[in-house]
């Protein structure tokens, strides 16, 4: 059993770089804050006897050895950035309690067979820099490391100008640490545990993602003076697209959603008709078929939407994440541990993306998850118990230790 | 005659304080461009013999002096801020106009009655501070020049700051310049003289606006774990704010409009669903009942889609203009002057506000328009032709004359 108020402790200990008023987290990938966390989880780590190393995206590294180094480790661990609007568990947990196994393993004087590796992936959430999962992602050949650096966030800083501002630009290459496999503890972000009383997800699938940056170009007019019919309004434009990008979801629900989460209006005026705008596009299912109907659909609305109000639409898939399948022996692994320690559970599909998702494509992977208040997340307002989460704990390190080997 | 070229130069030399790479200006009001053209007009009224003064808003004033100094001078002139994406006759056409038309005078020698005052308005555009025609409306005894000193833009300054960062808080207090009446000459910003091939619009009245601060309060989500029938989506409440203004308008048209012309989503992040936007309203008619039908209706509409959605939606009214009826007698003069050089005219209605229109609920006021390209304004690409420009001008002098006496 881990130690469930120490595990408490680094999470509610780690919450203050970068508390906001609302009792949530503000921890923008690469920021001077998500430093801050950075640099405390690594003397954590190290003071656990993890060796540490960063790779050329800055993620974090910390190798525990085992009996057979030949062996290659079983990674652990999650991330540490938050959304603008972030709480305290989303990929926190995940992290903070892949260091909690390790300092239990190490309190009881445990060796494993193979070593265990924790990570602490950059830019998990997305929201500074996109891709999400940018890091995992570079990890297992989906981009170029080259490709990654020279992503810009909106005021038009480079992933490599923010690593090297915060020092975080490692030395080591992107996939220099073997992995066997990976296992993922993260709060479900969704309302179904909590519902149905369960306290661990046993994660199967996660949905797919499609995610696409938009541009609007209508007519700059006068408010007062040009008459409706004459409007090439780029907002009344927008306003048309997030409608029928809502009806499409339902159509396709449930099992399927679609957010515009930015949507900017360029020399913004009271007394000016909108005419240029850029926004984003998050979609997905856990059906790839539902995917290609969701982007089918979508385009089809658009392209009708723009030629009916004469105003130019540009959308450019950017990318693409297809619906994930995890290790059918790795989740048999999470719910055999989870019924051992006593915890009700119940397969779940995980509604967010994970590095996970991204690992399960070049070896096996699973998920822990464990309820949050509300399904609610991506917001400050985010909560979990401290019994839910030494109970996620509890499952992630004993099924480390039945893929390791005592 | 005016001089036709002197004022097309005037137009084009100082189209370079906030010209932008679209052939456009952008000189918020008491910006540094603002300063710029500040300086620029008062040298050149002081060189055409006017005696300039400041007042504590930073309306610029230059009095020519009449024969018969107890009658109030005849206010001419308009504004030299422009919009974000402006134009180089908004405003400005009007103010140099004005210039223009003292030159003229002071080159053939002829001396008035009365004296003539030419004005340039501070802040007509509204666009970075509310309201538009603001100092206008301090003049008038709309506001107090204390509040409009308290106003803020978008980035905290206020109205006061602002005018001394550029050395604009004049010594004068707002007022001190009594007016026996105004008239303004200005492009249509509309297509219907270009339509009719009209050279001259006899203005008779213009639109009342109604501006308004919105904030909507939704409830930011994960955008891939939050089902569709759970969101509290601002950005999708703003969408149907959105269209259900432009039908409102369009049911209450042609005599109205409504514009969304600006609105930020509060911490914006792909993955998130919104969660607070904060946006504006202008809504338009030349009548008063059909003005009080658009806010009923609009009110309405929101209550219906934030009780629907769940969602807080608060409206703030932070300016009513009623529409405008200007003078009969500055009207027909107006008229007279047209037919007299022989130029087509006709009556029209503004759609845009009018720093006449407010100087026109204390004293006669009147306007003279002129035709501009496709009716384009607060657009880069706005256009008005040398010839069309000239003959408005030529119709504010005779009408100046005709009231000033010769
Ligand atoms: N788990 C999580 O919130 N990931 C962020 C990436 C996404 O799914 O949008
Ligand atoms: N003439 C003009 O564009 N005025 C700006 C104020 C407004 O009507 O919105």
């Amino acid at each position: 059993q881990i130690d469930s108020a120490r595990l408490w402790g680094s999470i509610h200990d780690t919450a203050q770089f970068g508390a906001t008023a609302k009792g949530g987290v503000r921890r923008l990938t690469l920021s001077s804050e998500d430093k801050q966390v950075r640099d405390w989880f690594r003397k954590a780590c190290e003071d656990a006897g993890l060796e540490v190393h960063v790779d050329a995206l800055g993620s974090m590294f910390g190798l525990r050895k085992g009996r057979d180094m030949s062996k290659p480790p079983v990674g652990i661990g999650s991330h540490l950035d938050t959304q603008p609007t972030g709480g305290k568990y989303d990929g926190i947990l995940g992290t903070l309690g892949a260091l909690e196994v390790i300092r239990t393993l190490n309190d009881a004087g445990i060796e494993t067979e193979a070593p265990i590796c924790v990570v602490n992936w950059t830019n998990e959430e997305g929201s500074r820099f996109a891709p999400a999962m940018m890091a995992s992602a570079a990890y297992v050949g989906d981009f170029t490391t080259d490709d990654i650096l020279s992503r810009k966030d909106a005021e038009g800083t480079t992933v490599g100008q923010a690593l090297d501002s915060i020092g975080y630009r490692g030395d080591k290459p992107v996939g220099f640490q073997k992995l066997g496999c990976f296992v993922e503890l993260h709060i479900e972000q969704g309302p179904i545990l909590e519902a149905e009383g369960k306290t661990i997800g046993v994660v199967d699938s996660g949905q797919g993602v499609l995610w696409y940056d938009g541009k609007i170009s209508g007519f700059e007019s006068h408010a007062g003076s040009t008459p409706m019919p004459l409007r090439r309004d780029a907002l009344a434009t927008l306003s048309e697209i997030v409608l029928a990008m809502e009806e499409i979801a339902k159509k396709h629900g449930p099992n399927a959603v679609g957010t515009i989460g930015e949507a900017v209006i360029a020399n913004p005026s009271r007394n000016v008709i909108p005419g240029e705008i850029a926004f984003t596009m998050d979609c997905r299912s856990a059906d790839g078929a539902i995917m290609d109907a969701l982007d089918r659909d979508l385009r089809a609305a658009i392209a009708e939407i723009s030629a009916r109000r004469k105003v130019e639409v540009k959308i450019d898939l950017v990318w693409r994440k297809p619906p994930t399948h995890f290790d059918p022996k790795l989740i048999a692994a999470v719910e055999n541990a989870a019924k051992t320690l006593g915890y009700s559970s119940r397969r779940i599909t995980s509604g967010a993306g994970h590095d996970a998702c991204n690992l399960n494509t070049v070896m096996p992977a699973a998920m822990v998850f464990v309820p949050c208040k509300d399904g609610i997340s991506h917001n400050e307002l985010e909560d979990a118990t401290q019994p839910h989460c030494a109970a996620g704990t509890n499952v992630l390190m004993h099924t480390v230790l039945a893929i390791a080997g005592v």
